[in-house]
């Protein structure tokens, strides 16, 4: 059923409107064409409605946040959902300034979200629960362990059943839910922290395989969150067998994407279901 | 010829300011670095007229839009142009919305490109003629082929006429034309449609190529357009002898431009002039 | 003492605020991830006081320059400032245009930088005497050689005589000086004039050294450009030994700051100490 997941990306290659940040734009947009979809990126309100109308899937990602980029967030945000377009949020550093905690907090008030993916502390302060962070990395107090898992996992099953969205969260040990049904993934590589735009290059990815797979969401969110986690850890062996570092290990991370088949994502997936 | 003309670039490095989108501004970047120019990338109104006299040839591109950007454009394309230095305009999916459309009317209005550098839809869209696209990627029934080149070559003839400016479409088969004179360049792997800002960076290396070479247009952009075709060659090859995917090609493709040399060109160049 | 230094920033993890331009922003964050800081990106005024206020340390870059991120600047040095958190100034093209000269006065009039970093031509500009400069290149004549190499350094001593900065001077030969000691420092290697954001990437760097060491500025300072120059230099050995051009040779530069150890540094440091 993954690989079914990414195979229907390559074979439909649905058009991916990308309202992001200016720092990980470029590896979004590769991470795009990678994993089989065609980016668009932009942030002008002027044509922000138009495209949200005209993509198959939107991604809106908070990194670089400016009062224009909200509006044609809210814009794109309202056509896509009009016209059934899968949403994705990416709330980058939700709590690492207030203005970017109000933002959030408009952005749920006025878009119907099909997914959120974000950190476990930018989850929890989506959730309205937590403040503390630093910068964009999660507080280390915040990590998802096997011994808070359970509770995360109602955490998280709590704001899906809130929000109406598939809930992500990004860590050593991954979640991926909705009201009913939880994917814990234990795929990916330290490393992936020590790269910018890992977590905005998967919600790229997740905007991808929901636009391709719209009646499978949770599925579809899994399946992406899988598939980087995989390539993490190919990308990971390649730059530890080649002696590289953080920045060639982005271009490997990207490069696994562009090869990865079906089987493979089935094969390496490490993952339980409840 | 083609040699000379790259050579130029690497013995005057032009200085080359380009006003352009946030998803590719580091590849244009390292890619006019790699050709021997010097780039300038800034998309500031405040400095637009000056930096429009001040550089040595001038590189407008569409990716990521907005007002302010737009005023930049209008403002260093008429400086450029009342200096004399060679102007490239790069239409990044002009079909893909009203603005963006609206935009290119407008550009072309008001400042006289030396060169106009798209894909097949672009072009489309610039000539008034097509409105179908989708994102930033031509359109499938719009691809130029053997069966529909002649007809394209006339089209692009005429729009040269109309506006004055070296006409370059990119697809499978590339034509750079002005009224008169046409390349059909066969270099080129379909991976570049997997590399995000292949067009883009090709519009900064024919800046720099006009730049160092004002008195010989059409070569210049046909021998920049030969150039990324073939260093795209180069890069495919070492992508698929190293089992890398489309991030790492796109670092091949600059090393390639990095490493070109004018017997190189002249060698490893495919095409026909007419 | 080069090493600790070093090793300061991977054991304290400085939160790095950077108001940059749009071109090299990803690298700027994927280096400073990679000495081991973490990094904030963002030019957004809504959010500069507190972003100011929340970092360890803040680099401010005049790359892409626009009223709206001089005002971030503005607002986000203050605050920093009054915290005592250290500030980098990096005048990217600071004689390129007269928005940038007048940008970069205000800047000094209304923040106390800690350290200053700029190519020569910039640092002229920046001390009120040079107005010569190519684009963002430094002038060939400006050039820092040893037959000039005393003048400079007591241009540069005075310079932050005057404005109480550690002042960065990069080049062939680097100078890093506060008003009473200089490093001249040889590592580097010419190809890092290829690699666009080289400069950002090592404000960046230094502005991560100086808030893990806040007591030991000079030092601190001096430590970023050694460890960059290495970097630079065994990037450019594999760059060599791999065929490569500037696109990897860029990756490299970063991977090698992810693997540098603080014994490396002080073993392949090359300065002298006046």
């Amino acid at each position: 059923m993954l690989g079914e997941i990414l195979e229907n990306v390559r074979s439909k290659s649905p058009l991916i409107q990308n309202i992001t940040n200016y720092v990980t734009a470029n590896d979004c947009a590769n991470i795009t064409l990678a994993c089989g979809g065609s980016p668009t990126m932009s942030d002008g309100e002027e044509e922000a409605e138009e495209m949200g109308r005209l993509c198959d899937g939107l991604n809106i990602n908070m990194g670089t946040l400016h009062p224009r980029s909200v509006k044609a967030m809210l814009l794109a945000g309202k056509s896509a959902g009009s016209c059934g377009h899968p949403i994705v949020l990416d709330p980058v550093g939700a709590g690492a300034s207030t203005y970017r905690r109000k933002t959030a907090e408009q952005l749920l008030r006025e878009i119907a979200f099909t997914a959120i993916r974000g950190n476990i502390s930018e989850i929890k302060t989506i959730a309205g629960g937590g403040n503390s962070s630093k910068g964009v990395d999660a507080d280390a107090a915040d990590a998802v362990t096997d011994e808070n898992l359970e509770k995360t996992i109602t955490f998280a099953k709590d704001l899906s059943k809130k929000t109406g969205a598939v809930i992500a969260i990004s860590g050593a040990i991954d979640i991926v839910t909705d009201k009913n049904h939880t994917y814990i993934i234990r795929n990916g590589n330290p490393v992936m922290a020590k790269i910018t735009g890992c977590g905005c290059m998967l919600s790229s990815l997740a905007a991808a395989y929901l636009a391709a797979n719209p009646d499978r969401r949770l599925e579809a969110v899994a399946a992406a969150v899988i598939s980087m986690g995989l390539c993490g850890e190919k990308a990971f062996e390649k730059m530890e067998s080649e002696r590289r570092g953080n920045a060639s290990c982005r271009n490997y991370l990207i490069d696994e994407v562009y090869h990865l088949t079906g089987s493979e994502l089935e094969r390496g997936a490490k993952y339980e279901l409840r």
